[in-house]
């Protein structure tokens, strides 16, 4: 058996438009998402009983790089960007088969109008194709005492402040973004090996792209533009 | 993105040679296996750094059960065989990708001919083709607290007692077997819903049918044949 085809079950609705600003890891942001099942398989029977889990694997394809193939070896961001490991000892989406992995905080099953298991903590790209849904088992997958490598805790978080304009802006804006918005930007989202204080950078959240700049172990928020 | 094609990158060396006997989660028999990279994968550099991690995630294929398709509702082991939940609340072969995932530890990874990680506690049958490789990162993916549904802890274990002649069967076979076999024994590999003290099973293990009954909580090894 050297080869298989698996069809898409479904779709991922999320805030994060492309894989620059999308979180490095899940549960590092607790962003709301959505996970839209498509036909033939959004039948309320396939997901009976799933809400008695409180964690989901979801099995999904990386679509914005699957056309870029694979590296042996890869830089994590972890090791800032200059360390190589191989691409099997690493997460990266640049891998023989562009299949990821993502462990995301079931918040509620939706069966009234399609199927939609609302989530939280995805590290998914809107648009992303889904190709499997597991339920997590704590017994057998929580294993506190492993050695994780060089991703042994979560990544330093960047202080975020914002300036007047900025705050406006943000005030303007539907519902409430802030939350998002930080903890994104908290993450610092810059490749590894860049380290411009100048340097402006944009993020693209929902329908806005927020512009910002790094100097040391600040960020600063500097403006919202709508996108879309 | 309706589909996707996926390459073999591996294969499993397994003790288990069907279905019927097989771990139905990992870490329950600490089995050793062996995991055979395929060209163009196995190069050195594509498992760089692989063993400062202790446990990797395997995803495969069900290769044994691919060609019967899926159900929206199964009947989980665990729930006695009688209790439907939908498939994808569940870790059943019969997904509509049939996509397996293991969580397995690493002992060693050889890389002198060919490449081969030697690892401990799969779930997983002699062949079974792999398509990825990740490492296990404990900071986000154990989760102590998580709500594991009906799969709350560890099945229980049955004792397990030897006959006369399959103990001097046992002690005729070369390595010492008798640990993998009582492990695989007292997982209870029966059909949830078969309960009959008279039914003589047997469970393929390397080149060995091992035949044995089930009374109550106490399984009786009866012989040990030979395979192929």
């Amino acid at each position: 058996m050297n080869q298989i085809t698996f069809q898409t079950i479904g779709v991922i609705r999320s805030p994060y438009r492309e894989k620059f600003g999308t979180p490095r890891q899940p549960g590092l942001v607790d962003a709301r998402c959505r996970l839209e099942l498509l036909p033939p398989y959004n039948q309320p029977d396939a997901v009976r009983g799933l809400d008695t889990f409180s964690h989901l694997w979801i099995s999904f394809i990386f679509h914005q790089t699957v056309g870029q193939g694979w590296q042996p070896l890869v830089r994590p961001p972890r090791l800032g960007g200059n360390a190589k490991v191989g691409v099997f000892a690493s997460r990266s989406s640049f891998r023989p088969n562009p299949l990821g992995l993502s462990l995301v905080r079931l918040e509620r099953v939706e069966t009234d109008q399609g199927i939609h298991l609302l989530i939280r903590g995805a590290d998914l790209v809107d648009g992303t194709p889904v190709l499997d849904i597991k339920p997590y088992i704590p017994f057998v997958e929580s294993l506190p005492a492993a050695r994780g490598g060089f991703v042994d805790g979560p990544p330093p978080r960047l202080a975020v402040e914002w300036s007047e304009s900025a705050r406006q802006q943000l005030a303007a804006l539907p519902g409430d973004m802030s939350a998002l918005i930080e903890n994104v930007l908290a993450q610092d989202p810059r490749p590894a090996y860049q380290n411009d204080a100048q340097r402006v950078y944009g993020v693209w959240l929902e329908h806005w792209n927020i512009r910002f700049q790094v100097d040391g172990n600040c960020v600063r928020v500097l403006g919202i533009d709508e996108t879309d």
